[in-house]
C-alpha cells in the first residue's frame, strides 16, 4: 500500500504536446532557487535526436584559420566555468496575448533556473582562430525535421553575432545542476547564452560554423522574429534578450481566501540586468507597494524571488498587479507588445482573488 | 544514461493545487478507453485523510430498523458489481466561464473514465431496513478541514435522495480498474454514483446515515449549487447529473498545421443517456457535419470517442466547433449557463487552427 505522501506534494510538468515534446515547468508550485532538472521545461521543435558517436564530436569550421573537431571528453578536460541563469522560452506566456497568437499555448512555465557547466565558447574560437571579417557564428543542432511552412528537412540552427558569441559567459555546456545534461535538455553538448531567450541556447550541438555574412536559416529569419503587424511583416525585429518580466506564484489566479494575512510571492527576471524593484498594486496601478526581494548580487543572470505579506480584512474581490524593474531601467508595461508569433509577453502580471 | 523514450511520449497530470491536491487528467493526450488510475484527475477539498483501522469499518445507521457496521473485508465477500463510467468534476471547464468564476481553474481535464467494482448500496440498505419516511441518505467522508466561508471543522459530506440511492448501479466501491482503489481516489471505500457529477461519489467513506429530512451540510447547500445570479442567490438549483458535453482532443487550440488531411478526434459524454450524435462545424455553426462515433451500447455510463477526417487545402485560420447530443435530446448550447460558482460548463467546444 503506497503512501500518498510520496506522490502528492509533488507537482508535475504540464504537457502541451507529446511529439515533439513540449512541457511546462509547474512554476507556481516550485520555490526552489535552482529548478531541479526533472522540472526544467521542455521545448522541442522536432522529435528527440538519436545519440550516436558523432554526437560526441564538435566540429568548428568555416571562416577560421584552423578548423578543429573537439571531442566531448576533451572539452570536459578543459578549464570549466559555471553559469547560474534563467532559461526562458520566448514563447513563454504566449497564451495571454490578445488577439491570441498561434503556436504552443505556454502559460507561465516556459522558464527554469539552473547551473550550467562547460567551457567558454571564446576559448574554442581562440583555438580555431576566427578570421578577420567573420560576422556570425552558426550553431547547428542534431535535431531535425519538417516545417509546416516550407518544403524539406531542416536542422534546428541559430546564429549569434560574433561580439555576443565572444562574451566570456557564453558556454558549450556538458552539465546541468551538477550532472550530465539530460537528454531532453541537449545531451551531450548544449550552447548556453545567458540573458537571451532559450532559442539561442541550441541543444544537441552538432557543429559550429563561422560565417562572414548573415545567417538565413528559418529559425533565424522566419521564427524568433517579432512581427508587430498581423497583416504584413514590416518592422520585423529579431528576438534576442529576455525582457523584464515577473509572475505572482501564489496566490493563484481566481483563488478564494479568507480574511487575514496571506503571503504573496513570486519571481522576477530580466535579460538586461538585475532586478532592482518589484511592486504590487491593489488599486489597478494608481499606487504601488514595494515587495521584499531576495537578491544574490553575485548571480547576475539569476531570477529574483520576492514576497509581500498582505493583510486583508475586507471581504470582496481584489485584483493584484505585479511589475518588475531592472538595473537598465526597463519596467513591465501594462500592455505587452503584440506580435504575430507571440514572443516576449511581459505585461504587468495580474491575479484575481476573492476574499470571503 | 536513461533512454528518453521512457519519459517522453508520457503526459503527466496538470497541477492546479498541491494542498489540497488538485490535478487534471492530461485529457488531450490520452486516447485510452479506460483512463489508467495514475491518470485519474484528483480533486480534493481537504488534505488526504489518515487511514486507520476505522477506515475499514462502514457504519450505516439513522432512520433504519437494524443499524449495522460493515467491515471492508465483509463487503469484498459479498456479491459484487462492476460499473464502467465517466467521472467528471462539476467544476470541469470552469476556466471558460465569462465572467470567470472563482475556484479551481479547471480546463478540460477534470474528467476520467474507469471501471469501479463494489457492492450495490441497495443491498446494504436492504440489510439495515430503511424505515418508512426516510428521505435522504447522507454519505460522510473521512476527509475534513476548515472552510473559508464559515467557522469550524467540516467533514466532506453529501446526501442523495433515497430514490437515487436505491438505483441498482450505485455502488460502495473498493476497486478501480481491477486494483484496490488508490489512496487519492478514496481508498478503502468510495461511493460511486453513475451519471452524477463527481461531488456525489464521496471518497474515503466513513459512515452512512439515513435521515427523514433534507441534509443541510455546506457541501450540499452552499457548494455544488448553481447560482445563476452574481448579485444574489435566487433561483439556486442543486448540481446533480452530468450535462451533455464534449471536447476536441486533437488538434489542440491555436495549433498550426499544414494543408492535407488531419484527424480531428475527441470525446463526448452525458449523464442523461448515451451519446447519439457528435457534429462539427467549420462555419461558426451554420452547417454541421457528423463525426464518426465509436460507441459501446453495453456501456451506458461511458464516454464516446469520435473522429472526423478533415481534408484542408486552403491556407488560413479556421475555427472548428464541436457539439454532442444525447439520447434524451440534450444538445450542447452555444453559451453555457453562467453560475456564480462555475459548475457545469458545457458550451459548444471550439478550437482555432492555422493552416500554413
Amino acid at each position: 500500500m503506497k503512501s500518498f505522501h510520496s506522490d502528492t506534494m509533488k507537482p508535475t510538468l504540464k504537457t502541451l504536446k507529446l511529439i515533439p515534446e513540449n512541457k511546462e515547468t509547474p512554476i507556481h508550485f516550485l520555490r526552489n532557487w535552482i529548478t531541479p532538472s526533472e522540472y526544467f521545461y521542455r521545448r522541442n521543435h522536432f522529435k528527440y535526436p538519436e545519440i550516436t558517436p558523432q554526437s560526441f564530436l564538435l566540429p568548428i569550421y568555416g571562416h577560421v584559420e584552423a578548423p578543429l573537431v573537439f571531442h566531448h571528453s576533451y572539452l570536459k578536460s578543459m578549464p570549466s566555468k559555471k553559469i547560474t541563469m534563467v532559461l526562458e522560452c520566448s514563447g513563454n506566456k504566449r497564451t495571454y496575448f490578445e488577439p491570441k497568437a498561434y503556436g504552443e499555448q505556454w502559460e507561465d512555465g516556459a522558464i527554469s533556473h539552473g547551473i550550467w557547466k562547460g567551457v567558454t565558447l571564446k576559448s574554442l574560437l581562440d583555438m580555431v582562430v576566427v578570421k578577420h571579417g567573420a560576422k556570425e557564428i552558426v550553431f547547428i543542432g542534431h535535431d531535425k525535421g519538417t516545417r509546416t511552412d516550407m518544403e524539406g528537412i531542416f536542422h534546428y540552427a541559430r546564429s549569434l553575432p560574433i561580439d555576443v558569441a565572444l562574451q566570456p559567459d557564453v558556454l558549450i555546456a556538458y552539465e546541468l545542476n551538477g550532472s550530465t545534461i539530460p537528454y531532453e535538455h541537449g545531451y551531450p553538448l548544449r550552447l548556453i547564452v545567458p540573458q537571451w531567450y532559450g532559442m539561442a541556447s541550441v541543444k544537441w550541438l552538432k557543429e559550429i560554423q563561422i560565417i562572414d555574412h548573415p545567417f538565413k536559416g528559418p529559425f533565424q529569419t522566419v521564427d524568433y522574429v517579432y512581427y508587430p503587424h498581423k497583416a504584413n511583416d514590416l518592422d520585423a525585429r529579431p528576438v534576442t534578450n529576455i525582457k523584464i518580466n515577473s509572475i505572482i506564484q501564489q496566490p493563484l489566479d481566481y483563488s478564494i481566501l479568507d480574511t487575514g494575512t496571506h503571503e504573496i510571492c513570486g519571481i522576477a527576471w530580466s535579460g538586461h540586468g538585475s532586478i532592482t524593484t518589484v511592486e504590487l498594486s491593489f488599486d489597478n496601478g494608481s499606487t504601488w507597494i514595494k515587495a521584499k526581494l531576495s537578491v544574490d548580487p553575485k548571480q547576475k543572470y539569476s531570477w529574483t524571488f520576492w514576497r509581500y505579506l498582505w493583510n486583508v480584512q475586507k471581504k470582496g474581490e481584489y485584483t493584484i498587479l505585479c511589475r518588475a524593474e531592472d538595473s537598465s531601467g526597463n519596467v513591465q508595461p501594462f500592455e505587452a507588445e503584440w506580435n504575430k508569433k507571440g514572443y516576449g509577453f511581459n505585461a504587468v502580471y495580474k491575479v484575481h482573488i476573492k476574499i470571503e
